[in-house]
């Protein structure tokens, strides 16, 4: 155990350096999965993993820490996916913060390394399209409990004060809907390309909003294996760098103050761009956190590529921003709770690694993750990098 | 955000020095809490421990990062609770790892801070005696699902390997509860005091296991607070540092080999020890996993307090070990799955402030938690210190 130490000091003094080396993805769908075999489910992107990155099996035994991200009610998914995947690890645990698990669990397990705790971390998101979305919080909104109700307030009132469209609204949908025809692991798939008038003709869900402006709950996985910069040399070619986070939660009646901006959206940006020293402007390829169209273009907005205001411009591509939602985002390759932020990880690490194929954002080197929870109340920001 | 990066450089370059600065704990009791009000109850040690350290309000809002443990099934936990606190944080999420979640949930904060991502970090461990004991992946085990099965297992081969008898178990129960007398907080009052006698002829659940070999699930909330060493020194008198952190989560089916010994705990104790470079004969005041009586006895011998088969004796008191389970141990305080352990951490860390009253440890300086889940499968050991 001295070893320990003494790796731990030296990890220290040479700052902190955690890679992602590599990324698994299930396919996206709903019905397929009982309960019983969200762990199947689970395991199937850790498969999809060792087989895409091309690893030996016997890198399994060197993962010394397992975190899930899930919103599944039943407890103790860590040490089980231990138990099937027959390894035995240090660090095992659930992190959840409900959409925001994802992005939270890779900080988790940044930490974890960056404190010397860990050398090469096993992060799995997963989640069943029946997991509540519903909190207990929530039933102190009276009638206006679901996520539509939030993000229709946000939309009037980003119209109201900015005349954004619901044309450029539809336009985010659209665009993400045919991102995810490029991703044969999309809920979406070619037979369900839309128009801006099929959006804007969807069923009404709650004014502006209509049933193609929001995204859909699946079934999901997706996992990403983090290490040290030492084990990210010896196990992979195009470890991709954590250059910075930032996360914040700020609470429901906080960020209600503003309704055209999340402040914790804002607050984790700052910190992410701080820590990294990356400019908005440096930001090649990125992956917000669409579970509406409205909060695509509010995250435009916070995130700094366009000023406040402008998010109806860029979604009509009259503004440059970076490549947003590749995989067709949260609206194109649906939402899986727990799955959502690991899945926003993989698709920016796939790019950075130059294997998106025929979705491949040309020369990237740049890439940021915005993962958000509950209405903008729980946001986090992860800026990677090649570098 | 650029003083960011200077500190986690700083903080990086000196090592790792995380301290624990307060700590709060409710009544753990069954029936007064319903599943809506598990908030308030939370919030209860939090404002226990605010009264109790005599903290300022205003620190409240330096918390930068706030941790659940819970296994409570409903999502987003951390962030209602800082919501509820009225404060802005960075990291907000749950930790969960079942009975083993408020250790881990401690270690979680341990790493955000070593990491220089926290400064200041709230874990606060909650649970309702509702809460689900049972996993999906118990079904396995056909009728033998209740933990007491397992219990009784290892009961069965620790008195047939090595004469362990059930008054030496019955004896681990009548301390405890007589333990639990001095707290104040504890499920079993004075009115609860047991004899051997008592154990012995009380209801059998599982040859050889009794009812009061047996824990009872409770409704309790603990929470611990956390500073890297400039702020604690400047908020507390007393920190209690975290010297050595060892964990391990191994699986049924290689737990379940050799029954007279947990292969978790022996592996989370190795590295705690090699950690922190304190043996187990310098520990003076330890808090073991005694959901059941023999599970107190095999940790003094997983823990290296004695030698294997010697359990039974130190339960007699033949054999010298640490003062344990002085706050009367899941079996004399209860046993609420989240709170479990960051009621141990609290129980360690008001001995080493020297707040115990009449069950103050003396001249302690050194102690041990041992957190446990799910048959063993999963242990947690943090080795904690005065210097």
């Amino acid at each position: 155990m001295l070893s320990m130490v003494i790796r731990m000091v030296a990890r220290m003094s040479r700052g902190v350096d955690v890679a992602i080396v590599g990324y698994g993805v299930s396919k996206f769908n709903r019905g397929e999965y009982s309960n019983h075999s969200l762990y199947e489910l689970a395991l199937r992107s850790v498969v999809d993993m060792f087989n895409t990155m091309g690893f030996d099996m016997d890198l399994k035994d060197r993962i010394d820490a397992l975190i899930t991200s899930t919103t599944y009610s039943k407890a103790y998914t860590a040490s089980i996916l231990v138990d099937m995947l027959g390894i035995r690890a240090r660090i095992v645990n659930r992190v959840e913060s409900m959409c925001s698990s994802g992005a939270d669990a890779l900080v988790a397990a940044y930490s974890y390394i960056a404190s010397g705790l860990s050398d090469l971390a096993l992060v799995v998101g997963f989640d069943s399209h029946t997991s509540g979305l519903l909190l207990d919080w929530d039933i102190a909104r009276g009638d206006m409990r679901h996520p539509a109700h939030w993000a229709a307030l946000y939309a009037k009132r980003h119209m109201h004060e900015f005349g954004t469209t619901r044309e450029q609204l539809a336009m985010v949908a659209v665009k993400n809907r045919r991102s995810a025809m490029a991703n044969g692991k999309a809920y979406f798939s070619s037979s369900d390309a839309i128009t801006v008038d099929d959006v804007l003709n969807s069923k009404p869900v709650v004014e502006p909003l209509r049933l193609y402006d929001c995204s859909i709950a699946c079934n999901g996985a997706a996992s990403i294996l983090l290490a040290d910069a030492d084990t990210a040399k010896s196990i992979c070619k195009e470890p991709v760098w954590i250059k910075g986070i930032g996360s914040s939660s700020i609470g429901a009646s906080i960020n209600s103050i503003n309704l055209t901006e999340m402040h914790a959206t804002i607050d984790a940006a700052r910190q992410a761009y701080g820590m990294s020293g990356i400019r908005p402007e440096m930001v090649d390829v990125a992956q917000l956190h669409d579970s509406f169209t409205i909060l695509e273009i509010m995250a435009y907005e916070d995130l700094g590529f366009v000023s406040k205001g402008e998010g109806g411009y860029a979604a009509e591509g009259k503004v440059s921003i970076p490549a947003v939602n590749t995989d067709g985002g949260i609206l194109g390759r649906g939402h899986s709770s727990g799955a959502t932020g690991t899945a926003q990880i993989a698709e920016v690490a796939i790019q950075l690694m130059h294997k998106a194929g025929s979705r491949q954002v040309r020369d990237c080197s740049i890439g940021l993750v915005h993962n958000m929870a509950a209405a903008g109340t729980h946001a986090t920001v992860i800026i990677l990098g090649v570098n």
